[in-house]
């Protein structure tokens, strides 16, 4: 037996006991005749002491060999310890130690085992072994464990089944790009990893599964941007016999008993806003709603004043920064530079400050008088002692731009509080969105939402703005300004199905290739059914008030797709390239 | 709303209530005046009933032309039946309809939807969304749902976590074959689908996670057998400073949970056994113990008779089968055309009958006096009325087709009774398995596998006996003939590691660039450890007492590795090769 407690869990109450901990030396104090050593194992640290009154020199020597994280096992009686600290709950007492076993030895780490580690990313992705031993990270993991927990026991708490659908699917070009596995015993074809398991949660509906959940590992061979990872982890859900209404009251459910049973916060109402709304008042699909500066449109107001920039812009939209009125000379020229940085691209930002005497300041006074100045100011709600900042252009793009300054500003007035959980359903997304380069509409969710009952009529048109002007009962789920669910309800009918797949460009050919499996099921006698997808990593992160996945994922991979630690992907032997019968095209010089 | 109630819930305690059900039609009986729709959703089955009497004629019209199948939505009020069922839980009341909806029509079901269906394998694989509908696969299912919910509850319950592993990770040509994914961020490099977490979930431990477990898919490229699948579910488990005694205790009360809150059952003894005395005793390393049956060894009294088969026989083995001294000549003829057959192999079978009157009859009279005869039958512990069967020849095939012959024997005297369940561990599994045709050893377990202690002196042997004769610290669950799990106390030091890796072949070159990451991580403060895998398909169906993991899978794959209802695996898009920097080598002609 390697030990009778945990280092995290001997209490005063313990004194006097014979225990044997194992775990790592995380600190080694040798004060000469008195040794302690801090030993560390998941559940906390306990100070082993050394003394050389009572400590034979053997067990002394040994005890003097050991550097950090050295793999020990110490036996002896806990104590009650002189100088107590109340930073660990084991500090009451220690352990006078009278066995101890190196049971192995480390080298140095690279870096410290701490929560502020000398550790750079690459270092820490390398020997992710020894990142993973600090508590910071172990502690992500931890809570990644318990939400998934929480998670499975609502779910199956209300009926859902867990089904585990398969890896190993096919490769269906709509969407992002598919990983692929050649198949050995069907050369020279594939399998597909899957990006989602929609078509087979929805197979499950047409088998009267009812109420499918899968906490499920999905695959997207996607150029990956720093928070984004090529496998990640959804809690995927579908229900039968549901409208919108159903999906929205289940998984509010849902994520109340996640934030209340995890972290112990009761979240407040979950409001609504349609996409368009989401749009006009915040310039994005997932507003960040710890925080109202919202947009005003001051296209009319602001134009056909004379100042050409405002004058042959499509749109012109202000927010309004409370107290910010005192922004010095050099703090407006640093925010104009901002939105100026290409990930921004604005061309350049108006402000009208509201002046403690009454008066407004503005950087366009020369074309807009007190009165029109004021007439901003009203349309915007400010009040004295607030900033306004104007920014125009294209209306998408203006929105976009705003969107951002408007982020940031909540950033920099500490609007957006860590622990602040505001929950936002976003409604009635576009079913479709154009896309100039492939000069084509894709669906916005997926080819299988459902566009709302008033305009599926709209969906034979030839005018591209009636067909953009279509809506879907598809629905997102935004906390805090991040999109931690997505759904919709889903066609359930064959004829339904094959005039959006015509929709989005499939010849009846390629629809019945890719999904000929899905359109027959549809003929068996579907039912309605809608669902619902959660981004699991990306929930862990927010729920923490973390601002990357990577931090929630034991093994990620780094921003080339590499997992650095097992040095992955990498050559395979001939043999096996050969047994799949495909062959490595040599890249040109 | 569709519904307000499922199709299972209705009791007479409900009579007068307005309800509104949603589900399929099973059954739909038109007798004229009166027209019965059995409706059918996971919860159960309602009837709905229209009467001309008072049913309006175009609901009856509508319900005419309802098929089998159809999708329905119906309200109306809950009436007591007139002849009632106790087959069914809402058989004391029926659905009087005032509203019929047809929600989705179905063409006729290529089978029908019933436990006994009329469909093919292939058909019922092509349907698959069909054959889910049938009340015996949703039971499996729900079985299966069921079981992860409470493993992971156990789990949980005393301390694991879950960590998800990544599933694109690095080729490791030792063991099974890898299905590997072409990477196209590192053109001409591949990630590979893990075979098992193992060296990550040994990684945790080093990271100091302590007990992790994971339910996880798993995936080997191998050729496949009835009962084996591309991709395959596993119970992942490891922990820290246990010895072998601490993870059979904890994985001992898995089980015992699991049996006790899926099934109801209390499990008897978790007996203990060497392999070799498995393999003594029974001929196999996963010896049902439901029924006795052992072997007895009769090499030393048999030969040397003058009977030449036995003389030149390396072992004579034999079982007695109890009660069976009256078989015909005929079911004697046919036991031994039985064994004959090329899956077994045997070359013949040699009889002895106790019979009532004293005497011994055999088929190898004119050998063996009585008193030799009776000299076997002590030995065999057979009592008048049995039966012994004798094979003979090379001592380990003997083994195999004695051990075939025991299960058919246990098999055709119902003694593996369905719902009886008895566990076993077996302990001490050889450390290598020699490979007569890449005429080298294999890891018997896996190359992390810890030898005994005593062992490790004997790793430099060159004698191939002596390694043949080490044993590791390895071990696998069994219950009534089957794996259910296995695992072993892996190695933690790099030297031992490396020593390992040497005697499977491997060059330190190799042994570095595929595993360099788990003996750099040896090197920082490695915990002992060690773990276990329970195969979740395989316990699925042997709790079931089904013969087949397929029924316990949602969506299985044929076994040419094919998904008969999506049609995977398939040929995809050039331009996805191209991106891919791969080929397809056409096949000769």
């Amino acid at each position: 037996m390697y030990r009778t407690h945990t280092c995290g869990e001997l209490r005063i109450s313990d004194v006097n006991k014979e225990v044997t901990l194992s775990g790592w030396a995380a600190i080694v104090r040798d004060k000469g005749a008195l040794l302690w050593i801090d030993l560390r194992d998941r559940y906390g640290i306990t100070q082993l002491v050394m003394d050389e009154n009572y400590t034979s020199k053997e067990l002394f020597e040994t005890a003097r060999s050991i550097g950090r994280e050295f793999v020990l096992q110490a036996t002896g009686t806990v104590i009650e310890r002189a100088s107590k600290t109340n930073k660990i709950p084991t500090g009451e007492i220690e352990i006078k130690v009278t066995e101890l076993k190196i049971l192995n030895a480390s080298k140095t780490p690279p870096f410290t085992i701490q929560d502020d580690t000398d550790g750079g990313d690459d270092l820490r992705m390398k020997y992710r072994y020894l990142d993973l031993r600090r508590n910071a990270v172990q502690k992500n993991l931890l809570f990644r464990s318990n939400l998934a927990i929480e998670s499975r026991k609502y779910l199956a708490g209300i009926g859902f089944i867990e089904v585990e659908t398969p890896n190993l699917i096919k490769s269906t070009p709509e969407g992002a790009r598919d990983f692929v596995v050649p198949s050995r015993m069907n050369k020279g074809q594939f399998y597909a990893l899957p990006q989602s398991p929609q078509t087979f949660k929805q197979i499950l509906m047409v088998a009267g599964f009812d109420k499918y959940f899968q906490i499920v590992k999905c695959f997207r061979d996607e150029d990956l941007r720093a928070d984004r990872q090529p496998e990640f982890t959804q809690i995927d859900c579908e229900m039968s016999f549901v409208h919108q209404e159903d999906i929205l009251n289940t998984f509010e459910g849902m994520t109340r008993h996640l934030f209340k049973n995890v972290l112990n916060i009761e979240l407040g109402d979950f409001p609504r806003m349609t996409y368009d709304e989401a749009m006009r008042r915040f310039g994005s699909d997932k507003p960040d709603m710890r925080f109202e500066m919202e947009f005003s449109d001051l296209t009319d107001v602001a134009k056909g004043k004379g100042f050409p920039v405002f004058d042959s812009a499509e749109s012109v939209l202000a927010i309004c920064a409370p107290g910010c009125a005192g922004y010095s000379r050099k703090q407006v020229d640093e925010l104009t530079e901002w939105v100026k940085r290409p990930q921004i691209g604005a061309k350049g930002l108006v402000y009208v400050k509201l002046e403690e005497d009454g008066s407004l300041k503005s950087s366009v006074d020369k074309f807009y008088s007190q009165e029109d100045l004021k007439q901003w100011a009203e349309r915007c709600g400010a009040k004295t002692g607030d900033l306004l900042l104007v920014l125009c252009g294209e209306e998408e793009k203006t929105r976009k731009q705003l969107c951002e300054l408007r982020l940031e500003m909540g950033t920099r007035l500490e609007l957006r509080k860590a622990g602040d959980f505001k929950p936002l359903w976003v409604l009635d997304f576009p079913l479709l969105e154009w896309d100039e380069e492939e000069n084509r509409f894709f669906a916005m969710h997926h080819p299988f939402t459902s566009p709302k009952p008033n305009d599926i009529p709209k969906m034979e048109s030839n005018d591209r703005q009636v067909l953009k002007s279509m809506r879907a009962d598809a629905y997102d789920l935004v906390i805090n300004g991040s999109e931690i669910g997505g759904g919709s309800i889903r066609i359930h009918d064959r004829d339904l199905q094959a005039r959006n797949f015509k929709l989005l460009g499939f010849t009846q050919e390629e629809a019945e290739a890719q999904f000929g499996f899905l359109l027959g099921a549809f003929e068996f006698g579907a039912p309605p059914h809608g669902g619902i997808a959660f981004g699991f990593d990306r929930l862990c992160s927010v729920m923490n008030g973390a601002s990357s996945i990577r931090d929630f994922i034991a093994f990620p991979k780094n921003n080339q797709g590499r997992d650095m630690m097992i040095d992955a992907p990498d050559a395979i032997n001939p043999k096996q390239l050969e047994e799949l019968g495909i062959k490595i095209v040599e890249s040109k010089p």
